[in-house]
């Protein structure tokens, strides 16, 4: 069968979930049923939902807690995140408290999305890194500056070792760093920094502007060698993300950043799990990367979500596979439990656990490196430090503790 | 000073709302302050963000409640809405429990951005409708039937008077029931019905697909001489529905549908403002209609929400107003009510009380024509009901109170 299955978590002040179930399978397709003559029962039925399951799941204060699952029959839609989103969750969302957790996807729906244009397995050949996670940094107070000084900054990471730098998401069009002399300039600098250190560090570009400039501004970017485009994808709209990722003119990688996200995620009442949000939406849609609150920063999410978004990137599955990359409140410390929690598939992101680094941001690249270098050797962090001056500078200021 | 000043709800364990609204000023823009060298403060003074004001409001359980005001200069970002959402929004929505509640943009912001193309004067010219609410129906159960099907219910909810009639929010493109026909048959059977009555029905067709095809669609409903588009504004982005507003070739009116709106809306502590997101971010995207729940209806809001939406599209200020389209369980008896509520620039819109009329949907549209003429001549619906058959069956079925 084609269709979408989706999952809610129902809190309710009775526990009559099949009610509601039966409720939400009619009213968000064919309206109504046992009361339809049989002729018309026969001409709806490819386009009645369908309560899968229903379970009840105890209670929360006043609340029953339930999870219903639904099935939608791809004959009512068109195979577009808008329209599946408007089917599942579109009235639904407004109807009490009710939160969308899941959509399974049915293989010959999965088929309509392309999915990462790169992929796991894509960044590994274009990159050449193998057998470890990456590392990347971000630039930090770049709101003001001019070129020379985001440029400067680059160069000090790229020098640190790290795989990737990204733009601030808040760095939109402006006449002091103009998005194409960043990407033209930004290659300029990196590609000196290579011929002396041997070691390429690439750029991802924050793609902004209004929506339908995006794809012919990507386009540009890419002509114009951007290494990656960075994308602020929830003050868009996932299906713009994923015509970006279809494009076959933007031939370059695209991180997914959460922006705007915490503003539908967080409710357990409401909203979408980070799961659906940063996890298995970001890979349909097409993107290479996912940004999302690692479990150890101010800005945290609870550890089990965190797994359960770089599950729903990582797991085998139709579609190529999304890199994740847990951001906030990083540093070298943390190395060791963000491998054992992510894998080597994941990004190591850090801002000020680079740019904080007692010698400088490129003793910080080179910090995170080393620790990442000393974890898959299986050596302690305190042992890789007596012969990396970087690293041990590193914990002498952070520790070895992830908090 | 062009800038935008936001207004977010924060629950927190401490009152230290201070320290948290500089966190936000200098975190979302200049990054740092007081350890800058007097020149770098110089340079980026025009970047910083400033605290407007800060008030305590009391406490919720655990939590105490503060509502801060914050400024960000327009120098910061481009005057889009997804840079200012990812600026005022971004990477805080995902820091704690906070809302935005509101962002009030300065009037040289406000001028980067059209509005509502017709607005409710344009609405007033366009259908010569004066001096009364407008009344509309949404088709019912057209999911899964035919143009034959929806052209009949269309013609019988013409027959009934109503201004307007509305696709289905989940009617998406389809075999049986192709955007294009639905159009052009669409306009055959209105022009036969207005030719016979000499009342004139407009059609809100639904506007869905990939985004990057919208204009182009939207465009070649224009030429096909469409009424109305309907828009579920965010299952795509705001920007999309400003894009399609501001074109010259799109020359007809826009209704903003709330769909997935309830996934970023109904919690206290996160997410976005009703009075917001389906208030003044619809107007300032240039959507004509704003549909969102009346307070009267199984899924409904809270009254005064719903009043603070509708004074948001229809304050006077810089841009055209849109007219509150209030929705969900609304029948004839409840017309006194919406009209003292929402006043007459407003629609009363119903999709049950048409259709459930025991004469038909055609009778159920002139009993609410039948109880905006009687609210409007100061009769009271039971009076009126006397000399109007459909409206004194309407009332017997669904009474005439609100609830």
């Amino acid at each position: 069968m084609t269709e979408v299955i989706a999952t809610y978590l129902v809190h309710s002040i009775d526990d009559n979930f099949e009610k509601k179930a039966e409720g939400i399978a009619l009213g968000l397709t064919v309206g109504s049923w046992t009361d339809l003559p049989q002729l018309e029962q026969q001409q709806l039925k490819k386009h009645k939902g369908r309560v899968v399951s229903i379970e009840n799941v105890g209670s929360s204060g006043s609340r029953m807690k339930g999870i219903i699952r639904i099935a939608y029959p791809a004959a009512n839609y068109s195979p577009d995140l808008p329209a599946i989103l408007t089917t599942a969750f579109g009235k639904l969302s407004l109807d009490g408290e009710i939160k969308l957790v899941d959509l399974e996807f049915s293989p010959e729906l999965t088929a309509h999305f392309s999915g990462p244009k790169f992929g796991t397995e894509g960044i590994r050949q274009l990159t050449g890194v193998q057998g470890r996670p990456f590392v990347m940094s971000i630039f930090k107070g770049i709101l003001g500056k001019d070129l020379n000084f985001l440029l400067t900054q680059l160069e000090h990471q790229a020098r640190g070792g790290v795989d990737f730098v990204k733009d601030d998401e808040i760095l939109f069009e402006n006449v002091l760093t103009p998005f194409e002399q960043r990407i033209v300039r930004g290659r300029e600098v990196l590609e000196h920094v290579f011929s002396e250190t041997g070691h390429r560090t690439r750029y991802a570009v924050n793609l902004t502007g209004r929506t339908f400039d995006l794809r012919d501004k990507a386009r540009r970017a890419t002509e114009l060698g951007a290494d990656m485009l960075l994308f602020n994808v929830y003050a868009y709209g996932l299906d713009t993300l994923q015509s970006l990722a279809e494009d076959p003119e933007i031939a370059i990688t695209i991180m997914a950043h959460p922006a705007v996200s915490g503003a539908f995620t967080p409710s357990r009442k409401y909203g979408l799990s980070n799961q659906l949000a940063l996890g298995k939406l970001l890979r349909l849609a097409g993107a290479d990367f996912s940004l999302f609150p690692s479990p150890y920063g101010s800005v945290a999410l609870e550890k089990g979500e965190t797994l359960q978004i770089a599950d729903a990137l990582q797991a085998p599955g139709l579609l190529k596979t999304t890199l994740p990359v847990p951001s906030a409140g990083i540093h070298p410390g943390m190395v060791p439990q963000l491998i054992e929690d992510f894998g080597i598939n994941s990004v190591i992101n850090a801002g000020g656990g680079v740019h904080g680094h007692p010698a400088g941001s490129a003793a910080g690249g080179k910090a995170f490196r080393q620790a990442v270098d000393a974890t898959l050797s299986r050596k302690t962090l305190s042992e890789a430090a007596q012969t990396n001056t970087e690293l041990q500078q590193a914990l002498e200021l952070w520790g070895d503790k992830v908090r």
